[in-house]
């Protein structure tokens, strides 16, 4: 199924014992619609970009443009209070399979969150999680970034 | 004063006698944050833009990012409901001064507004209005492209 994502992403309840080097994310987002459109700047590694995403009743849309850093440090004053901060470190795990492991900072102190994407259904839904992954929150909207970035850390459910 | 526009904006009670030809513009809002900051695309004269700009309580930045058609017709779909389509014709007026005229179409159908624009805050205190021109909407907020776009003509005032 070209262009479909099999992904699942869990809660990670500690750190791995051993922890790739991570890369730094930073990601704003300039304005997002009551039908969910948004609009989201984001520096990796030196390189930014600006993302522009459908909304969850409309075809599935997302465009990529690249900004250099000039545009990048104009547009990031407005994203304020929309953005979040996280290095993402890649976790090699069985079966060829990845965690991105995602450490949130600032305003977002403390959530860690890991996706595993899977090249089959098969896969995901044999998937041994590791010891150091927690509860799982796929499809869970609180933690789409989007959501993270406007409403900050879901509370605890009890 | 260099990047100070000295800008007036009327409603237009008739076309003037000698409308030169328009040029069509199309503008969608992706997205309107809470503290106005809007991002939009706009395609005229076969040109297409991607514009992002501050709101009103934010220091004023304005990024305009050309896009290529494909994009365009891709992001077209998610502006819906925040749209507006105009022909703007330029009309010349005395003492080197020029209209901006905006005949809006589609949901906005009947609609006339046009700006002109001063090479100095003396000139536009001396503005000898031509009788074309209407009732002055100069920071009427009603009458900005994003609330055209997000809420329509605003009802006539009594």
């Amino acid at each position: 199924m070209p262009g479909i994502e099999i992904e699942r992403k869990f809660l990670v309840d500690r750190l791995p014992d051993a922890l790739p080097a991570g890369q730094r994310i930073e990601q704003g987002y300039l304005a997002v619609a009551d039908d969910g459109v948004e609009v989201r700047i984001r520096r990796r590694d030196g390189a930014a970009t600006l993302t522009i995403k459908s909304g969850p009743a409309q075809v599935r849309t997302e465009e990529e443009l690249a900004i250099d850093p000039r545009r990048f440090a104009s547009l990031w004053p407005l994203t304020e209070g929309r953005r979040l901060t996280k290095t993402r470190h890649v976790v090699p795990l069985p079966d060829g399979l990845a965690a991105e492991l995602d450490v949130y900072h600032d305003d977002h102190d403390g959530l860690l969150v890991a996706e595993v994407e899977f090249p089959s259904l098969d896969a995901s839904e044999h998937f041994a999680a590791p010891d150091w992954l927690g509860p799982e929150v796929t499809g869970d909207a609180r933690y789409a970034n989007q959501q993270l970035a406007l409403r900050g850390v879901p509370a605890p459910r009890r």
